[in-house]
Parts: structure tokens; C-alpha cells; sequence
């Protein structure tokens, strides 16, 4: 059985912010009524959508997507439902998990539930951050378009992302159970970026 | 053992005719210098890089990647070293192979070494086309940026699409062997488009 994680693209998807500039652009470049073929220009900022953040985006100079290590993409994942929180996945939370090191994890929360952007949305603080800093864990995924809102100094981001854990944002998990499954997420293979669009999927 | 056989995206792509239009942009939408966060937006034509075909690239009317199947996609693959070929894939040399009914089948030419475009890439040709139309593939993969050149009313892209059989071009196959695989393309998810640009791995 294959489960799609990711959100689809389109006119409609859902922005952080509601953001103009987030939003996809699809335009026909040549079309049946000038052409024999028909072709698409996609413009995308690269956070729209389930998408991978890599270092550069929160930290000046940061690594970019050159240290992509799909070994770590494919990969078991652990699914846990936390979809009882109402404002962000905390400390107390977190420490009833069962995390350990070299974990994947994957956090499914009341956003999968959304179709549309909302500026409460649930996300991961920085003490829950840290704790998964120091268990060292592989990688992290969550259904927010941002791991956190925006708070001053991004310090979720940094604590994940300054220590080369993997991010993945806006997933939709909602018809996923909670439990181990084999994860298979193939990023766009754009160079030298700071994120990258992608596609994840769930297998049992 | 994974073998990443997707072509990198970056502003160095080789992309068809050497056309402008199709050279991926990707500027930061906000740095450094007046942000504390770093983004980038991506301008593309879906036909740049790695990328499936869907028929309307060259059907009139023809259906878009809403009938995309990922079990289709994520499936054993025969691949053939047909890099004796100079010139296009032609009957005699299909009839050969030893291709049946289902199959998903990769074709590795001489365009997988070659990192520039050049007009007479090795091609597939209309005879050899109806002839995997009629054995019913799943699905033929090519590592040119055409399956075709500029063949007048397209007849391969017609032969095939118009029976829903899956086109993947723009694959990168030097340094795989002739056998068997399986195979892991994962397309982005822009619903309603001729085209969607795909990270394509293959596995032992």
C-alpha cells in the first residue's frame, strides 16, 4: 500500500502567510492555439508545498542541498499522532515518545486537517528541538508549512537544521495512522539551494 | 545500493534545442542582505530535466498527470544498453530485446554521456514505438530530452501517450548496467499539467 504524503500544487494550495509571492504560477508557454505541442512554465517559491529546508534557508552561508544524502530519505519513519495539541508540540510532550537516536519521525498534527493556511498554526518549539538535537535523530517531518511559526530568531530551525537534521514541511498526514512505515522522499534535484520541493510517500 | 539517474537542475542544465526558454531561473527571493532568512523561487518549463509526459503534451484535449498511478511508478524496470545505436531505436533493434507485456523498460543510448544537447540525440522511432504499443509496456524511459527529435506530427510521443503509456525522458544512465532494477520515480505533485519533472531512482 502506498500512502501520498504530499500536497498537491496547484492554484489553490495552501501558503505560509497566504503570501502572494508563495503562490505557484502555471502558465502554458505554448498551447494548441499557436502550437502543435502544449508546455508548461512552473514559478515557485521552493517552500510551497511538501518541501525540504536545508541550512542556508536559516543560517547565513549554511549548507545547501549539496549535502543531500538520499540513504537518509529512504528510510523507516516513526508516525506519531499529536494531533491533541492545540498551539505546539512541547517538552512534555515529546519526552513520552519513543524517540531514539537515528530516528526518523514524522509529526502529525491538527494541521494535516487544514486546506487552508492559518497563522496559529501547530508547531515544534525550541525545547522540544533541542531534546530531539540531542537524541540526535536522522530527521524530522511535520504538517505545518513551517516547523515553527515565526518566532524571533527562528530557534527551532536552528537547533534542527544547525546540527544537520533533516526537515521536511508540509506534509498531510491525515489518513495516516500512527506507527512505523518505510518512507521514500525524492526531493527535486536542484543544486545549491536552500530548500527543495518534493514528493514523500508512506509504505507499510 | 542507489543509483540517483536524474539529471541535476541548475542554471548548467542541458535542455532541449538549447532553447532559452527552458534554462531554469532560480533567484533569491529573499538573502542576507535584507532579510534573516534566505529563499529562492524556481521558473522552469516542466520539460526541463528529468521529467514524465502526460498526453496532453501532444494531444489535443489529451488527459494531464490527474491520471497519474504511483504504483505504476514504482516498479521493476528492464534496463537496456542499446549504446551501439548512432542514430534512433528502431524495429530491428526493439525485436530483440527481450521485452513482454507490463514491462517498464529504460533505454540507456549514447545521450547519457553527453552533458550538452545536440540535435541528433539518439531517439526512439515511430516502428518501434508501435511495436511496445502493441505488446501493451507500462512504460518506456529514454535519457534524451526527447523521446523523439522534431519528427513532423510527433508520431512516437502519439503512439505511446495516446495509449497511456508512461514516457520518462531526460534520464541519466552512464553508469548503469544493462538488467534489471527497480525503480522509484517520484514525480512532483502539479496537478492538471502535460508534464512534471521527477527525481528517478533505481535500486538493486
Amino acid at each position: 500500500m502506498i500512502y501520498d504524503i504530499s500536497m498537491p500544487i496547484n492554484k489553490d494550495i495552501q501558503v505560509y502567510k497566504n503570501a502572494e509571492d508563495k503562490k505557484p504560477i502555471i502558465e502554458a508557454s505554448f498551447d494548441y492555439t499557436r502550437s502543435d505541442v502544449y508546455e508548461s512554465t512552473l514559478t515557485m517559491n521552493l517552500h510551497t508545498g511538501t518541501h525540504l529546508d536545508y541550512p542556508l534557508h536559516m543560517v547565513r552561508n549554511g549548507k545547501t542541498s549539496d549535502i543531500e544524502n538520499l540513504e537518509n530519505l529512504i528510510t523507516k519513519v516513526k508516525v506519531f499522532d499529536v494531533s491533541f495539541e492545540t498551539d505546539h508540540i512541547g517538552l512534555n510532550t515529546i519526552k513520552e515518545l519513543d524517540i531514539k537516536e537515528s530516528d526518523f519521525v514524522l509529526f502529525k498534527t491538527k494541521n494535516s486537517f487544514l486546506e487552508t493556511f492559518i497563522s496559529d498554526f501547530v508547531y515544534l518549539d525550541f525545547e522540544a528541538a533541542m531534546y530531539l538535537e540531542k537524541l540526535q535523530i536522522k530527521g524530522v517531518g511535520i504538517d505545518g508549512l513551517g516547523i515553527e511559526r515565526a518566532q524571533k530568531d527562528h530557534p527551532t530551525h536552528k537547533a534542527l537544521l544547525g546540527n544537520d537534521i533533516i526537515i521536511i514541511e508540509g506534509l498531510r498526514l491525515k489518513d495516516i495512522k500512527e506507527g512505523m512505515y518505510q518512507m521514500i522522499c525524492l526531493p527535486l534535484k536542484i543544486t545549491g539551494v536552500e530548500a527543495n520541493p518534493a514528493r514523500v510517500i508512506l509504505m507499510d
